[in-house]
């Protein structure tokens, strides 16, 4: 992901466009015949020298001008008339536009590519923990069972969301910027059109309804769609991480070597990938709010707006796809300890099942009464740390309802999972369309 | 909108959920026969007493627990049985999350509607002033010309997409959430899934794949698009406020009564309503990053976050609805002064067309030589302040190459319009298509 | 908080000003004698209906133009040339921004005298639990131990650094704004100064050097050193809802009746007051981002970012105050199981103290050496499921160097605090001094 | 600034810290006699290979781990004995914090450097220009007249306060960090703190009260003081950019070669400086969010919110540090246009005096009916295009009250500045004192 947002990775893009410009102006009589076989060895953008543009740009403005003169001046080398038509009919924010497009075309592939393989590796894990029984946990305490499969198979079906929005923001984002000074392709005259569509042949891009300049919402829609996926991708880690606490130890990250000690305690293995994918869900969302803000470009062309946007979308971008490896990781080698799963559930004492003999009496009880006997039992047990089923097999109200096979099945965990599989099927039965969007 | 979000009408969903519930229990023989007949009476939820509700709920840690506890005391003076069946099966999150579903789905209404009426507004200004001549400004200075129905139509192209974007998150969100303390409905038994389709069935709902209650990217995505039509607003309104100023004075906020007057400045008629939508563009991005945040929900309820969106989303409800409201005003009522806007452009003295003679030059001296001619040209025009025609008219290298007819019609702004037609109707012809997502 | 930015309690402040201004203009011989003595029973501000004037607001921009207008007529009913006079030489921002710092003023007000009550309770605990003991944890990870006295200490520590922040803000913020149209004070001719120092005196406010109106840092200030508060009081409940989970339970929030029980699970007690001060440092680091945006006011007066200022300053405070008393809460009522405590620190098995043994081992092999040394050591320990001590007491590597008593010591927590005590100490004789800014 | 937050600059501090440690080690009897002069000829950190340290980093969680492995390698080719106690005490946080410490020394001492400059150069600015008169703006809308003087005075009090800020900010947080695994420093037993103040003292930094690893208040303040100058600079530029525009033009950036020309408009002069300060100002709020978003870590080392800060507050110093050189660029050059400021005056046809003739009649006439009477002249004057003084001459209310020379006096601007001169040598008098904090 670096390398595709690196200064030589979008000058080769530019110079990407510049060359299926020129042979738009060719094909449509504008350059003359054979100007853009001349340009095709200037292709790999090796006789540029990114450091100076840059440095020229800081003067200019941009980096599209010095870039421009350099690859006029190079083709001139070679043919002057073939030099008098690069970017002709272009404004510089066509081809930064365009470029970094043609930089989210390859940004995206590679999310979807990432995507498709955690998709693969966490229905593998739903469905190997699909009976994997833990304590569900509300307000960061203990409650009734349920199972990581079915944890995960959350973690699935917004994935699976995710992977539609982000689609679509393609589909809306990878579209041609192409208007000249302010949009109107006017120094093209009449032939605005033909141009146009043939540059976007040529780049394999969609043409718009219109040149999109100052109209920003499909670049900002690509970073608030990445900005949702980090989202899941955080509330992941932190799940894990706080099963890996040392007083939960449920699940752990991979092993491996070297990864996650500590230098002054030995024994850690610290939540490393977690960590990372943590301090990205830390990191984008003020981001995405960056891209919010730059929308408000000024009339044809934004001050400071459209420049906001150019090191922040690829930061989404970079840091997106960390995150999302750092969790591929972990679905691909995560550690599930089952027994201390047990053992959990089994330290609460039977009192996340206080729901489960709650509603079993609340038929004969009504709710408000069996919940506030339940309230009560609930009490002594913690009080005299005993386990709830103790406490309630001494209640005379309890027994006159509940046989002691009732209790016992009422504390049972694999007998109080409600429609997990039913759940957990359904998520595995709606897999993701890769050709829908 | 602010009439949706108030705390009567929550409350009035969240009693809308849980008759839909008694429903649903009593239709799959839960709940007993005629339960929800006696609940019908109180699905006005007068009888709650919203300031003390949440007074309670502060203790309570969410506004569900003492709803729930009002709602049950007032079926039992009615029906005992069937109070002991309110709520059954769910949790606070289940009634909470679904009324703020329901109340979405109000807002979104309404934001559509407005939406519809925007883009009639909208599409009737850019029929009308497809020919309004004007300068184009990049930077914030003067370029060549666009015409104002070009400017709009590139705005009308962008809502479209919104109301994509805002259809799909719609689409995402408007789903039931329905799974119990921990999202397995355990406490049902087996009659989770029958359950659930009833519940949704009744409240006109979606069904999830599964309860989603700690996966919270729909409410985000509902924000994200909001965020992002809030962009197109914010750049609609920055640039109806700069073409206000006092030295542009090209088009005018609707006029009214009492309207932007100043309490010190009698003459002046000030740009309220941009301000106010510019005031909304600038809070509402922090807004959807912190949307964005509150996904890191832990484990089966989350703890801050998700108290955190359920007064942010509101939040950013109404301040989109608010800018909604001004632009569709501004859309109606707009003032131009295309007189005003021919005498800026001429004030340009010409230097706006340098491109159009630069590209004409192109042809017989390459770009970059005719650059530099122009540059050249147009740096004298400013420092004598003469018109660019007249420099280049004494310029005996253009002679060689334009006619004084040449270059009239090469400074006519009528004339240098390019595909700025065609661009128009490109966008009239795509309509939205309200069927569509 | 909430009763301070009320739209009364605003209007009774713009009325203060008002009066204020007015004694000013009488005192230098502008308004006629006796004006304000007829002001001053309109000083409660009874006769204004707020509703009708933030209806009226919409129309005009902002509230202080019709309640300028509703005030004049009020005060022309008991004296005309007194009238005359209300709000002259000022603009709408002079009052607006005026009224908001006195707002300001009694906000911040309410939140040192919490800060003050959190200081005591804070330094209370400090001294209470210097010598509890308990795992420190690092990335959520069981380490060395340390007291809970010491981490309260480091919150301690952080508050005071607060106060100090917020005695500055306070120091920036707290002055009058009086400029009238465009900060010249114009229309008061040679009597700007004489009027503004007046004016300043009545209201008991400190006067600039310049007017500021769209130089809003101060503000902002106020906003950010609110935000840093709220990053610590965040810390604070992370810490406390971490230490409150179920598997760690070594803290627990007040106990309160109805307290954070649960709608399903009527065992729970729930964090409900981490989980509000979670929400709002959820919330509050966005909001400030946004008052830092709203800084790029245009000229004399900015458009749509003055604007958004006026709601999101309120919105910090009440967010920052109710996550003070909730903090103020729970350091005042905290319980705190110490027994739970050093059960959770023997169950890491020693593992915790091989720094300990390794730093006692340096001395003999080196740091490198010592540290691989009791990595392997706490592998067999982790693996095999037994105690660091066991293992290493059958090394014959570590019996060259330390004997059983040099290994007993090594692994008693209340011998491995190092510089605690002093640590302790030092924040608790470095005071807050509530007379330092 | 991108040299101080390089990796080989941040290496580099990593082993001053060492160093030092080793040093206080030494002098505290507990390193060996004669290790710290091992470590010297090491100090320039060459022997590092940051690349495959950056690498290695990523399994490890930090890049303290494998700095000080190699470190300490490095070393022990020349020492083992003194190579055993580097490190010793510390933890990875406390040498990667102090280092980020020292780098925001040196950043912090540019940016001051920057801001003297700055200060000299408005200074000047403010001196040159106090008389220098153009329309004041409110909304948008052109005011009564003020003075570029007294404008840059308004920023430059901004600034002075800024400086004060970022120089609490610098007391703050320019200290140790020092407390190894979990901030007790317990492996130093009873030597804590004489090897901390040792430590403290040969890096020059003052010793906390306490170690402050997971209170992060005072990293997020330097950068909250950062992002309120930002606020500033960005108040400038977009009036700076504004003043620009084609239609005002009243004043430009220094014109250089190659600067802010534009590849398809060659006339232009494009506002550059502001662009890039407008894009830090849109940039930099959102950063600042993050930082206080990461003030939430866990316990005794946080996870994911320590690693969030350590890319973003650097980002934070490299946006800010160029903004501030384009400020100064933009201050040290700026180009007044002083006849066009009273051309855009003029052109408003005596409107922007209204309040000036307005404040006259109050006198006679009352506030309220001279602002109607005004009110409807101007709208007179506007509709029929007509200089206001003209339209007032003919009103035979007014000639009551005023006379044609008093009219005249009315309109002229350098007669209507109020207490401009007055409030600019006010600030002129508050010089900043560099000595105060």
């Amino acid at each position: 992901m670096d390398a595709i947002f690196s200064v030589s990775s979008q000058l080769a893009r530019m110079t990407r466009f510049e060359w299926a410009l020129l042979a738009a102006l060719e094909a449509n009589g504008i350059a003359p015949a054979g100007a853009v076989a001349k340009l095709e060895p200037l292709l790999d953008a090796e006789f540029l020298d990114g450091h100076s543009l840059i440095e020229e740009s800081k003067q200019a403005g941009n980096l599209a001008i010095p870039f421009v003169r350099a690859l006029t001046r190079a083709l001139a080398n070679h043919d002057k008339d073939a030099a008098a038509f690069v970017h002709f009919g272009a404004t510089s924010q066509d081809v930064l536009d365009t470029a970094l497009v043609l930089q989210l075309r390859d940004a995206l592939g590679l999310i979807e590519a990432d995507l498709g393989k955690l998709d693969s590796a966490l229905e593998a894990l739903v469905r190997k923990h699909a009976r994997t029984i833990l304590c569900g946990r509300t307000w960061l305490q203990a409650g009734p069972p349920v199972t990581l499969g079915l944890q995960l198979a959350g973690v699935l079906a917004a994935l699976r969301r995710h992977r539609r929005r982000i689609r679509w923001a393609a589909y809306h984002a990878l579209v041609l910027q192409f208007g000249g000074a302010v949009g109107t392709l006017a120094s093209l005259r009449d032939k605005g059109p033909p141009v146009s569509s043939a540059l976007a042949k040529k780049l394999d891009l969609r043409e718009p309804v219109l040149p999109w300049h100052t109209q920003r919402d499909n670049f900002a829609e690509v970073a608030t769609s990445l900005g949702l996926l980090v989202g899941t991708l955080g509330k992941f880690a932190r799940d894990v991480s706080l099963w890996m606490q040392t007083e939960v130890a449920e699940v752990a990250e991979p092993a491996q070597e070297g990864r996650g000690s500590s230098s002054t305690m030995p024994h850690k293995r610290n939540p490393v990938a977690c960590a990372t994918i943590l301090a990205v869900a830390t990191r984008v969302p003020s981001l995405v709010a960056t891209m919010l803000h730059a929308m408000l470009q000024e009339h044809e062309r934004g001050l400071g707006t459209w420049q906001a946007e150019g090191e922040t979308l690829p930061e989404v971008f970079c840091l997106t796809a960390a995150a999302l490896v750092r969790v591929l990781e972990i679905a691909e080698g995560l550690e599930v300890d089952s027994a201390r799963m047990q053992t959990n559930l089994a330290a609460t004492q039977g009192l996340v099942f206080s729901e489960a003999v709650s509603a079993a009496l609340a038929r004969f009880l009504g709710r408000a009464e069996a919940h506030a006997l339940l309230e009560n039992a609930s009490r002594e047990a913690v009080r005299g740390k005993r386990h709830l089923r103790d406490v309630l097999r001494e209640n005379p109200e309890i027994r006159r309802h509940l046989s002691d096979s009732d209790l016992d099945r009422l504390f049972d965990p694999g007998d109080y999972l409600g429609s997990t599989q039913c759940f957990i099927e359904s998520v595995l039965e709606n897999a993701d369309d890769p050709h829908s969007i």
